[in-house]
């Protein structure tokens, strides 16, 4: 009477990248709409000292990317953080979502007992796989998720909570 | 080889309410150091149709109450919606810590094959327990949890994602 490791990552991961490329795709349209330079939106952000929409997109991303390499045992891949176009952003959703149907739900599954070490704050720490999950990796998808589209709606892009959704 | 729907639910549910109220906390405390009437920062939003301050607590609170009850084949309770001060919000993430540990994990464990059914713009609409966890119950907790956030970020109140984290 449990749910599996996969269950509880992969399907969010994917289902949330789904619905932040729809979003990106509004906001896209809405740029050309109001002839906003793509630049002044993928460069916004809420307070001087947080990070801009572009790199919102890429953690967000990198979260996916990397709770599950890590789930699986394995060393996440570096990719570079160079997406400076509407186009861009889309195609690194789209690599993310290809890099999560590469794993297998056997691959996941077992990892709540597997030791993850990353570092946080310059120190390297080590969680059991479902610490890992639940207490650091979900949090911190849903939070620059949730900023990316906290972004968008500052600067006026009409999107709604169905669109953070996705298709649940 | 699997994680209890208890561990992947009410254990992520206290440490990040945990993390809000500290984060509340700050706010209350900035607001006194710079003589803010409570009551701006409390009604602030991101934009002018987007949910205050107040509400984004409300319903970060209200996730997690409900899908815990929801979760152990209970109907939540309903709370009102009244606070207008940082000790009444305090309070209500407080009841909200108190009423999530009513519940010990054998009242959730087995949820994932359960019905739950919920209105969804105004349709009732039936999940299993698992699906309705992870792919709608926690995707919206998170969503008000950084919303409150972004609000007191955009403000200028000094927190960071340690603090967003809690005690992982």
């Amino acid at each position: 009477m449990t749910i599996t490791m996969y269950q509880a990552s992969v399907p969010a991961f994917t289902q949330m990248l789904g619905s932040l490329a729809a979003i990106l795709t509004k906001a896209e349209a809405h740029a050309t709409a109001k002839k906003i330079d793509p630049a002044v939106l993928l460069g916004a952000r809420l307070f001087p000292d947080m990070l801009p929409y572009t790199r919102q997109i890429q953690l967000t991303c990198d979260f996916a990317k990397n709770t599950t390499a890590r789930l699986a045992g394995q060393e996440p891949p570096k990719w570079e953080d160079k997406e400076s176009s509407f186009a861009e952003l889309q195609a690194r959703i789209g690599k993310t979502l290809d890099f999560l149907k590469g794993y297998k739900p056997a691959q996941i599954d077992g990892a709540e007992e597997r030791d993850v070490t990353i570092p946080i704050g310059g120190n390297p720490t080590t969680f059991k796989g479902q610490r890992y999950l639940v207490g650091f990796a979900l949090p911190n998808f849903y939070f620059h998720l949730s900023a990316a589209y906290a972004i968008l709606r500052h600067n006026g892009i009409e999107v709604g909570k169905r669109d953070y959704l996705g298709q649940f």
